[in-house]
């Protein structure tokens, strides 16, 4: 099933031409179509038929779209995709309504799926879409905590960005109808698969080639982000920051890190903190020092080893699940994640 | 059952607060419940159980004052019911995260009807959001537009205040288990009532009584709004607008107006015309000018009598359905509006 072809099929030439226009125009710019892919793989994995999970996979199309939609308002980011935002094009009430309409035709697509399923997919849908908005509102409050931890870090991108991969798989696999055990591993693999692609895009941010990366390299630094590249940085220059473990065992910081002694140490805490306090017109120095720092650190080995480990998880979840054309899929996907971070 | 309580009683104690804050505010300032009452009614009047009912009521109510709290985003609204608007009492982006968010609990309300019903009213919901945001843009649209019908501001109106009201009393209806035929008919009711209402209200603004009406009198005078009363003005006026027919017979205009003269007329259109091109700091000699060119041209009573005609109406739907303790709430509720009238 070409998903693609399916929601540039969504008839928009409606009136009135202010309210759907703006809808039109979001969903032709394109981007992966990952999640109603995922929720088309995670019906194939068990026998589903396609057209009985296009409606909700299209749902969850058009729901990410209108959560990019507001989030750009929200962000003032004037570009999406290569085009100027919605809010830019047309304006931000315009960007508002046609976005709050949006979240109304999910719910009109999610209302076709099959009336056997439609229950639980609601409740399903909900509650990803619930956990979507508080993800967002932790972003936002994590901008202005000083003492953010790595496990609230990844409770936030959890609920920003895997619950969405992990809800597509699991409400395909539920129409397909697939046991709770089964549709608990595909949510499971969906949520790893969502944290590795999640810091992987942190490393990217400040390690990534500037060709294929997509998006200005260094950005994250310059706007302050508290990234996982960040909170790991911080774990390793201790003190202020809360003490959390790393989230997975961390051989290299047994064998001594590259920033020995103490004042070393609170001199480049002090050289992070104060950078990530200013907001500059010019941030190449910035970001040529804030890296170096990363670098001493031994950050970005440490980073790239929770996205290996995050996806290798995944791929063990994936054991457990029937093996067919679908799970090929869904390995193929994992295994794009780890040539990432090569 | 009493709405009012079983709204306060849904929970937002939750986190992140800076998401559900937001929204315990606004569903806490109060209103009138008109809604849910209405869906509680629409069930009643055909035997059905209050329980079952609740979920879907308690949806509307919310996905009523979510659309309030983007409306005032959209309209920079700095009071709502006495109190600051979320915009203003927090920010813009909150505004618009927590008012997504309800969207997003409305449907999760929803979701708790009794199963036998969800299909169709997730599908009776659904079309009635959209028929309101709809409204909303066409709304928008028509601040631009200067040929304005009187047909497309009915259009308008029905779309963005009567279909909740109907859809309220349907979906009652559908969840007791009334007819096709009888769910048409309550529908038709709360569409008659809808227009009735808000008529009625675009009366009040010119002639309404400063200490009951609730908002500044003149206030749809001062932004140059194109309400009914205004239509009718322009429409009486002749010439430019599209010469449609008012909505009912008018025996007024057969006696003749108190304008008589061609010239005089055109005067009149053109006085009217310059003031709605103005937007003043004191609208005091606005006000009082923009009235008496009403009140030559017979406005009033015309509005009047339509508000009447279709109140009158619904009282004729009344009629077919069951005559019970639901029906004559819903009398009380149609006659309540004729009262306000006088």
């Amino acid at each position: 099933m070409d998903v693609n072809k399916e929601i540039l099929k969504l008839d928009w030439e409606r009136e009135p031409k202010g309210l759907y226009a703006p809808i039109a125009y979001t969903l032709a710019a394109g981007g992966k179509r990952v999640r109603p892919q995922l929720a088309i793989i995670g019906s194939q994995l068990f026998g589903g038929k396609d057209e009985e999970v296009l409606p909700a996979a299209l749902a969850l199309e058009v729901f990410h779209n209108f959560t990019l939609l507001h989030d750009d308002v929200m962000d003032k980011a004037e570009v999406r995709r290569g085009r100027p935002t919605v809010h830019i094009q047309w304006n931000e009430n315009t960007a508002i309504l046609s976005g709050d309409q949006m979240l109304i035709e999910a719910y009109t697509l999610l209302s076709q799926v099959p009336e056997r399923a439609l229950a639980r997919v609601l409740r399903l849908f909900n509650k990803m879409a619930t956990e979507i908005c508080e993800g967002q509102q932790y972003d936002v409050d994590f901008e202005q905590k000083s003492n953010v931890t790595i496990d609230e870090y990844l409770m936030m991108i959890r609920l920003k960005t895997s619950v969405l991969l992990a809800t597509a798989l699991q409400i395909g696999a539920y129409i397909a109808g697939a046991s709770e055990e089964e549709q608990q591993a595909v949510y499971q693999f969906g949520i790893n698969i969502g944290l590795a692609f999640q810091i992987q895009d942190d490393i990217l941010d400040v390690w990534g080639d500037p060709k294929t990366f997509g998006k200005a390299v260094g950005g994250d630094i310059a706007c302050n982000k508290k990234t996982f590249v960040y909170l790991e940085a911080i774990r390793r220059l201790g003190e202020r920051a809360p003490q959390n473990a790393s989230v997975f065992g961390d051989p290299a910081e047994a064998k001594g890190e590259r920033l020995e002694a103490k004042g070393e140490r609170r001199e480049a805490r002090e050289e992070l903190e104060d950078w990530y306090g200013q907001v500059l017109d010019d941030n190449k120095e910035k970001i040529v020092r804030v890296k170096k720092i990363f670098e001493q650190l031994g950050v970005r080995e440490a980073c790239e080893r929770v996205v290996r480990d995050y996806t290798q998880r995944a791929l063990d979840i994936l054991e457990t699940l029937p093996q067919n054309e679908a799970s090929e899929e869904l390995r193929k996907l994992a295994e794009k994640l780890l040539v990432r971070s090569v």
